[in-house]
């Protein structure tokens, strides 16, 4: 808890999260972090023993959000520092090795990412509603798959009173999805089964629509993709004029509150070696 | 169901409605409404079984939607026809009855309330999704009033994980509100208990939060206001710089084609006669 | 709160009652109550301000519980004492009445009925969880009667997954019960429609189920009366040979403290005059 | 589908399974299953496509429910059958595949576990309700470990109103844990929170409250096991006189219909080789 933080560069997100670890009692000093708590210069920063490094790291090569080449940083810093970040890319983490740098990857750290899939499916839903021409309550929504984000976003669906059907491929996956007393569907086995939803929402990060399924759908279906990699075919959704939405890095956009907290917390976590 | 009805004047709402007649079977015909099904003359649309005008039923003395006057709208119609309308005025009810028309208000029907107090609920949390940093999942969200939207509005908040405190003065409504496992308050004794709030609710049509109550809250704490009259003392808000969304007519703005099939379905319960 | 309190009469629940009002500071005694706090001889008793009888308050012409003739404690009590008991029958308020004394019905405040909905509910939960050979998941449950029963079990029975369909008469009621997802039934109107069900719950207080309609219900139906006169022809009922119990006042048996404790907090309000 | 199903042995589920089969429209016989479809000859039924032995599949040596010792069932079955069973030890499988057997043990799949957590968390609930003098709702629960059971618990609890911890010793557990709004706590440090517990439910296969811990837990705190092997140690729990319930094999005690349904679509599933 007393260990000195240095946060580097970085977005609102950020900021907030300088404030949350300040709040807790962490001794924190920010660099080219706009509204960040108590800003030092680099060659202060960089001493402190936790480094703390934007999410994405690096944009064009530079630290995010500065104009810092992540070469320079590595020159800066020790290998006996704990250094974290979100979303470090494979050749930025060799990169760092090279001068003896360990990063760790918040963003690998799984309890971090069911926090995040919270505000995804919120985000999800705000989405939705706000789309959408008739409440979610009494409509007919399609989740595919049910992984992190899928589980959340089928629960508050039916919370709110919508009727949920998941698609899912694991057997074990459609027993949890009648367990919770959803609709089932084997994402394989769709074609015939999609002409009466309102909104399907796809988090499956590899194409599972093709044109002859997006034919099914009704024309006043919306499209919501949640994965990274587009579960549609792109081109057969423009040709069809299917509504489709596009709602990625929702954490940051819906709830950037939320998640500077997640953040806090799993870096606290490591910070203090809890396990 | 075969009865012949006439649409007169309208919105979006009133569109959707004569669409959704039609579909079931109705013979409609409609007069000056855009988009609306099979359009008539006025002189034939004044002699269907059954009238339905707009909702609210006119501005500035005129047929909602229209440069008809009310008072020459009833020279046209006869004792003897159903005339349906919505959000009624009492002077307006008075001028028809001088000419011996009866006309049924849809939004005094107590089903039609609750229905419309569904995408009121909803609207409602789409507003605070969109307004605050943070998920509702996880936050403090206090309810005032245990009528139908508040009744609606806590058991949505809570079933996607936001902590719901409800007030109410009734010890009845108190009793339910520990039932249905929200946090309670009473009603007038909300001094000193205002501080953790991220988002109020307001649902009671008359002024609870005066200047001193509104000195408790939270400097982020976001007020929406979903009564007809103010619960909060807007000046007070003001002066404090709070963060304040009145959110009126929901139904018809967040989801016109649920509100017009919650219409549709009390209208064709009355045009049956079936209570 | 510093109010002397006598406790005449009664069984498990009083006792509770009796410990918990002790625990709270409450100056407590009780006479012929086995294991009530402070046992004091009648004459004593009869001496405190605030004087509580037992639920229901008499058998036979005796005080419940006791031999004493409710007519010898009518003689012994005074018109400025406050006087508490539970299911005071009309006769036995005027035989108060003629010694100038006012019996209050703690069982006549509705939020005292509400808190005994929760233990009904999930004693008629455990009941049928008791005698089905199927979970209630993913079972088809026929609630009839939306009144405070029947909202609470109906909550409960789609919480734990059960198919859940509720039949009411009015309309707002059928607009409530769609608002919280389940499917509704008109209670004039359930020919046709009982062929599926495996448990029905009533809680309405007259006959609703003649012959004719438990000539629908499936051999394997579990019928459940929650209503104090039966809506089942018990008749009819054992001729065919149903599946049927009487699940009366759940809330002494299935969770005496539960009830105690609501008992205990209607009348803390009544004694301390908040409402 | 049309395959020859032989049913030999076994209890009311496994008779539960061979009515389900038949009206499935599968061509059934048993042998010595009392109540079972279609009884056959032994020299018959062995030589049914699909041979379906009992769960658990031998006791003492003998085919469960007969006097067949496994021996010489091995003899009279083939390669070339499909023979599936529950619960299967080592030494059983092995001991039919020196005879060129290949036992498929239906309990070893997965969504039959997921399948048998429903009714395994509901018959728990029924259990604490029927032992508790409190309802659940409102009631303090903590459920110990979050593997299939403890999610469908601590669902079931939250939703009829319980206030639920669930423990834990993963911290993306913890993660979902407070992403579905349970208070969470780590397996490993209970120590000191004990207190306030009504229920405990372990699911946790192995000792998890030791005397240390048990001396913390309230003397009305009801203990209720639902792992195989104990997680409770029972010296310590008799010598401290706390209530305490082993209960097991619930599936089969509490819903051996809904427990007989979900080994049918698992059998089915295997049998028709869709998966």
């Amino acid at each position: 808890m007393a260990k000195k933080t240095g946060i580097l560069g970085g977005d609102a997100r950020m900021r907030l999260l300088s404030q949350m670890l300040a709040q807790d009692g962490y001794e924190v000093c920010t660099w080219e972090l706009p509204g960040g708590v108590n800003p030092t210069a680099l060659c202060d920063a960089v001493k402190a023993e936790v480094i703390v490094l934007p999410a994405p790291l690096s944009k064009d090569g530079m630290l995010n959000g500065t104009e810092l080449p992540l070469g320079e940083l590595w020159r800066l810093l020790r290998p006996q520092q704990q250094i974290y970040a979100g979303a470090v890319r494979e050749e930025e983490r060799r990169s760092a090795e090279q001068w003896g740098l360990t990063l760790t990857d918040l963003f690998s750290r799984e309890e971090l990412t069911v926090r995040n899939a919270i505000p995804t499916a919120e985000g999800a839903i705000e989405t939705a509603m706000h789309q959408l021409p008739v409440t979610l309550h009494g409509t007919r929504c399609l989740v595919v798959g049910f992984g992190r984000i899928g589980k959340l976003l089928a629960h508050d669906l039916q919370a709110i009173g919508a009727q949920v059907t998941v698609s899912a491929r694991k057997l074990s996956d459609l027993a949890w999805i009648d367990a919770f007393g959803y609709a089932g569907l084997h994402t394989n086995r769709l074609a015939g089964k999609l002409g009466g939803f309102r909104v399907i929402f796809n988090t499956v990060p590899h194409q599972v629509f093709d044109e002859s399924l997006l034919r099914e759908v009704a024309p006043d279906c919306l499209l919501i993709e949640l994965a990274s990699a587009s579960g549609f075919d792109r081109k057969a959704v423009e040709s069809l004029r299917l509504s489709y939405i596009k709602a990625g890095g929702l954490p940051g956009k819906v709830a950037p509150e939320t998640a500077a907290l997640a953040m806090k917390k799993t870096l606290c976590k490591l910070v203090e070696g809890q396990e």
